[in-house]
């Protein structure tokens, strides 16, 4: 990750063995260059939440179109026993495929395809494992981050997860963090690369390495008069720790400046806040910000604000970038079109069978503009008269009166990115845009209501017409 | 992470913000280059488990070798108004401090130490967040992998994980998966980079794009004929993907040729195992190989085996990956000496309280060589005859007929990387070794039974002491 130029040049062995096997066998068997179509989307949306932020398509769209074996990894196939004429064909392999996609930064919804790719059956193969990595962890990010912008209001957020980020992932993770609506990162990597605001305050080695508080205080502001946010919390926050930061601060005033603000690390965020609060007040210091920090999530920051706690900017590190509880979005990735006829798999379970066809998502809103409903179509369909419910066919929706807003637009074409929002800062205000047009009642945290996917009558039909063709093959033979 | 010898190319702009600004004032006020120690250690064992698999060492190690600032960085700092004196010193920065690790693959314990990094502090600081970075995420995961490992015994187990890990972090979970006991990995550039076994079987999309099941298998296998694992729950497992199996494998042994394995991804996977063994064993098969995947964790894997499953090959992607559901360990980079003089970090908390002093940790076995307990003790003691509970000073254990063996050894010497084991094959063969030297009740999933940490005399008193010291300071100004 030395240079950001490269940063997007992904091996195409970042990928899971499998792929290149089937692509061996697709050669083999003649099937390697026949139009296929496959759709990403997911099943379930993380936190019991009502929503989901699509992130991660830039990143992907750069990535494919830098796909390239290398000779040494020609080579590490050749030791796998991969076939000659098939690593020729590896040789001068390039992404080539179209992509249709909803914009970076959608509210999205289960079972809805997010991504469809149109292309060679081997291209569009290989490139499952990338686009999941890519784009399931982004999205996963961005999501959490939106619900704790949700908690937050309008305080400030500010993403300080990189040492509990998982390994380089945590480059991604600072991305998503801002396109969910956080303000800043500490990650500066991250910050340089996508032109985000880098943000930083200081460690407590920092303050015992000059021993005394006051001292390290004065120093850092010193070096940093711009930026200083003093931690107080390193010997005791209230009889230590504010009260060298005040007096900093006020020597700072004699030379015009003022001091950013101070970090709460540790203790009762709610009653330390409060406190360090009122004795900044009483000092005339009513513009020093105060930052907490300290195992915060979503929840957290919804009972600190609750609690009255005069918090300026939260620092969130650990449950953002891991994403947990659920550690991950579940989306996968499925052939839904080859060689011209559509495809699905089966399940015992409805819900696990995919939808064939290649396929569109139109979005209806009601009268207000606020978002009611998705209806997953065939492509080439208009705006259909009413949606069904995917797994309860009693359930439907009138749309007559109503205009679909088509979501998914071309991004890619033969390999080649078309234009696409790039600028994170511009995809996070989308997300923002979007979210706002989501109403209240799916974006709650406890039982938040389903959103409304439902499929158009011609796909319902194509699903039911070809699961009945499936079922008779097998009760038949 | 196109080419393999740039995977360690980080740049140190990987790290938060406030290492830079820190730096700064460290420059402005003499301190830059004074000596200082830091720990990293962690307080808490994911999982509610008894031990963590220590890992990412090696990596690090590389990464701090080719630590540089480009021209681009340092322009993006100036940016920043950083000083020019300051950028200066970056421009020629080069990481040339010492490091004491255990070795990889360890089994540790919380408060311990586990790398202890001796250098100027500017340096030692700099490295902080991608020291936790690496660490903090490999070891999760080593630790998740190998509590599957626990769970599975000798049977195979295969990391599937790439998908649903978290973007790049991929790369290196993959690593933490075989060092914490996995055989094989479907990551292909884990495999290439790192040596390890590629492993992998085929995808639905396959077989539904050849539409016919068993026309699907063969192709698959005539391309693939030495690697073939068929996935049977496309469209009906019992009636269609065990029976299509059966006849592919009959018509290889035809030629001479033996099938792999199949795969179950779907459904109750205790009972599906069992009745594809029985027709795989009344067809004579019963070479062939049985892989189940599908939301694997230990606890299922536990329960699966309970419960008499025939499965050989368990492959585990999400809940390995994604370390869940704690989803980070809570590794942490503590100052401890700075210019020779001990330093901690108060907290109202004992248990948050830091341990001041270079240390080292010393490891006592039983007679019969099982671990017992470790000490962490002043770098320059010899074996102590006592340890001390941390934080119950009525506690202690006589160590007097017992030697210690010394676990941290000089891994980086000013900057450059010492003999430390970089075969990842090697490093998984340590931990295996170390954790059969655990005594199970340690190793069990529930309330697993605390491992004896303590501390010396020595640095029971050094930590008093410089408590004392502090808190008279502030309850005196």
């Amino acid at each position: 990750m030395k240079e950001a130029k490269d940063i997007f040049n992904f091996s195409p062995l970042y990928t899971d063995l499998y792929q290149i096997a089937m692509g061996q066998a697709y050669l083999l068997d003649g099937t390697v260059e026949k139009p296929a179509v496959f759709d990403y989307f997911f099943r379930t949306i993380p936190f019991s939440g009502g929503y989901v932020i699509f992130a991660g398509l830039e990143p992907l769209l750069q990535a494919l179109e830098n796909l390239r074996f290398s000779p040494q990894e020609i080579d590490y196939l050749r030791k796998l026993n991969f076939q000659k004429t098939y690593l020729e064909y590896l040789e001068s392999f390039r992404f080539e495929a179209d992509i249709y996609s909803m914009r970076e930064g959608e509210v999205v919804f289960p079972l809805e395809p997010v991504i469809r790719v149109e292309g060679r059956l081997f291209e569009a193969q290989l490139v499952e494992t990338l686009l999941l990595n890519l784009v399931n962890y982004q999205s996963l990010i961005a999501t959490k981050a939106s619900r704790m912008r949700l908690a937050a209001g309008n305080r400030g957020l500010s993403d300080f997860g990189l040492r509990r980020a998982p390994a380089q992932g945590g480059f991604l993770a600072s991305r998503a963090a801002i396109i969910g609506g956080f303000d800043s990162t500490s990650n500066i990597l991250a910050a340089h690369f996508f032109d985000l605001e880098a943000a930083g305050t200081m460690a407590h080695s920092f303050i015992e390495s000059h021993g005394d508080e006051f001292l390290a205080f004065q120093k850092f502001v010193e070096a940093n008069p711009d930026r200083a946010v003093l931690l107080v919390d390193t010997y005791d926050t209230l009889s230590s720790g504010v009260p060298n930061a005040i007096k900093v601060a006020k020597e700072l005033e004699k030379r015009g400046l003022r001091l950013k603000g101070i970090r709460l690390d540790s203790g009762d965020l709610a009653y330390l806040s409060k406190k360090a609060r009122a004795m900044l007040d009483a000092a005339g210091l009513n513009y020093v910000r105060i930052v907490a920090s300290n195992l915060l999530d979503e929840y957290v920051i919804k009972s600190l604000i609750d609690q009255g706690a005069p918090i300026d900017i939260f620092g969130v590190g650990t449950k953002l970038v891991t994403g947990v509880p659920d550690g991950a979005l579940d989306g996968v990735y499925k052939l839904s079109v080859f060689d011209g006829q559509p495809r699905l798999k089966l399940s015992d379970n409805i819900i696990k069978t995919t939808l064939p066809g290649r396929k569109k998502v139109l979005r209806y809103s009601n009268g207000d503009g606020m978002f009611m409903a998705d209806a997953i179509c065939l492509a080439d369909e208009t705006s259909p008269a009413r949606m069904y419910h995917p797994f309860d066919p009693e359930k439907s929706l009138d749309l007559s009166r109503y205009q679909g807003e088509e979501l998914m637009v071309k991004v890619m074409e033969k390999g080649k990115r078309l234009k696409v929002e790039s600028d994170v800062e511009a995809i996070a205000a989308y997300a923002r845009e979007r979210l706002a047009l989501l109403p209240p009642e799916h974006k709650r945290f406890e039982y938040p209501h389903v959103y409304k996917v439902g499929l158009s009558q011609k796909l319902l039909t194509l699903r039911n017409d070809l699961i009945h063709q499936y079922r008779q093959t097998f009760e038949g033979g």
